[in-house]
């Protein structure tokens, strides 16, 4: 079972990277680029075939490692 | 108009980041993980209506900066 899990900062925490990619595509011409932001997209390969059991082990994934909670969100995806 | 574009390695590049990430959920205890990969998610606000106009431009972002396509792939998906 393939599934996705994308982490992302919390609205209204600073994205330097985001910022930093976002003035480099400025140079580049790229001038109707209003934000840019960015996160991590996790692809998991699981040994798992029961959806529930698969996502509830994914959250618990999120939650203790994955995702900093306290300044990032997380949404999970089960591919197939 | 939001954008996302998802940059992930190519199929059989290696991913010391996801094989840390791997080796330390095995360390917590998820025994059924049987890969990690982990790619870039870059979320964009674009002061743009034209979707194909769009699309062409965020193809152009992601050749010129936002993947080194020697070895990573990407995908682009016009949210709204």
């Amino acid at each position: 079972m393939k599934a996705i899990i994308n982490v992302y900062l919390k609205e209204g925490v600073l994205d330097p990277q985001g910022k930093a990619v976002h003035h480099a595509l400025g140079s580049l011409g790229f001038n109707n680029v209003k934000e840019v932001r960015i996160g991590k997209q996790i692809v998991l390969e699981l040994d798992e075939t029961d959806r529930e059991k698969a996502m509830k082990e994914l959250k618990e994934m999120a939650e203790t490692l994955l995702a900093n909670t306290v300044i990032e969100d997380y949404d999970i995806e089960i591919a197939e």
